[in-house]
């Protein structure tokens, strides 16, 4: 048996998510039946993290375990060739050690939030970022966004599902940049809560267009409570872009 | 009556290219159709150039007169609400002088190629970039692109439909960058023969992936022959980005 670390690519739209549903189409349901279809054995594929439907990845990993011997460049060119018709690509395939876990050895998850911020709506990204018409100040979402760095409760971040056990976690980055008429924020951090991401990037929306100040982030994050952040924002303009182990 | 300048977005999959021809679903006439719409006259939209099938767009322009008065936002936000179940976005819309002709006046023409040069296909940009295995040497491709810039015989990257009357082009700008997993090719020139920055492209990437020496470059450009370049590249990698005047 030999542990297979994978690299995937996936659009967002498309499916209902990462983790797999009965009778639903999701990235990891996909690639399970077609290890099945390619080995003609039952597989389980362990993602490192679940991402929400519509989200976006570049560099999603996950690990399997195959009994037969295979080479990297075989499994990775018999499952593209399979997923030829589906947006979903496996960039890389490495031989990993049996203690390698795609969800725990992870080190740092990083994602990236496109908004487009132009008055026009989007032939080219239209389900791949969030249109925002008013024209958002990167100062003043840069100066909120640097009171969330480090270790906090974000209960004001965290979606009522979410089922970590405790809301504390270390944001390690959130770094926001224009690059033409896009708006990129990347954030990394060795975990999020469920939809903690979306949520900081609505609550900075609002920042950045001027319905609340940018001290306000502090009484936010102070006030560990959901209803007084923004509004979730949506999921087709955020991206899976890199798991470190 | 008033003339109008427009800057348009468009993707190129689901069009038959720009012009307009019956029956099918082109960039100018979805905009001539959608201007009836809104006006209740019949307009003719004048293009900056004709895109093939499959090209997108980021900054295509045309002109447009229009009889009664309108404000630029209020033909901007009009059209686009009646195009946002189209990727056609109206990205931009200016009062012109009634001498400026989006096609006559236009004095710098730019595109872009993206191709995706890695092992595995694309999830997230399959209809955005020409995914081509083979790594290819930026050396190599700049060295051969070189020999192309200024005023030529462009008649070995001419298409046999080009109806231009002289197959003299001056190419201005003839770029070549890595960007990731992604290389890109920036050409620009007050016009182009049909299919002329596909037909580059195409004889570029033989080059980069050494099937012929940069050297071959002069030896195709000199021959003035169609056959001896390389094969028109794909259409879906090529983005008509902005127009000078």
């Amino acid at each position: 048996m030999t542990r297979f670390k994978l690299t995937i690519e996936y659009e967002g739209p498309p499916f209902s998510g990462w983790q797999r549903q009965e009778n639903l189409p999701t990235v990891q349901g996909i690639l399970e039946e077609t290890f099945y279809d390619f080995l003609g054995s039952p597989v389980t594929i362990w993602g490192s993290g679940r991402t929400d439907a519509g989200v976006h990845a570049q560099g999603q990993v996950a690990h399997v375990d195959i009994l037969k011997p295979y080479e990297p460049l075989a499994i990775q060119g018999a499952m593209n060739k399979r997923l030829r018709n589906v947006p979903i690509s496996i960039v890389n395939v490495e031989e990993v050690s049996s203690d390698f876990h795609a969800r725990f050895s992870a080190k740092k998850r990083s994602y990236e939030y496109v908004i487009l911020n132009r008055r026009a709506p989007s032939a080219l990204e239209e389900a791949r970022a969030w249109w925002v018409i008013k024209p958002l100040s990167i100062t003043a979402m840069t100066d909120a966004a640097s009171v969330l760095i480090g270790c906090h409760d974000f209960s004001s971040f965290r979606d009522s599902r979410c089922q970590a056990k405790s809301p504390l976690k270390t944001l390690d980055h959130l770094f926001i940049e224009k690059e033409g008429e896009k708006i990129l924020v990347r954030a990394s951090a060795r975990s999020f809560l469920h939809h903690q991401v979306r949520n900081i990037i609505g609550t900075l929306k609002r920042i950045g267009e001027g319905a609340w100040a940018p001290e306000k982030m502090q009484e936010i994050l102070e006030a560990k409570d959901r209803r007084v952040a923004g509004p979730t924002a949506p999921a087709h303009g955020l991206y899976l872009t890199k798991i470190d182990f």
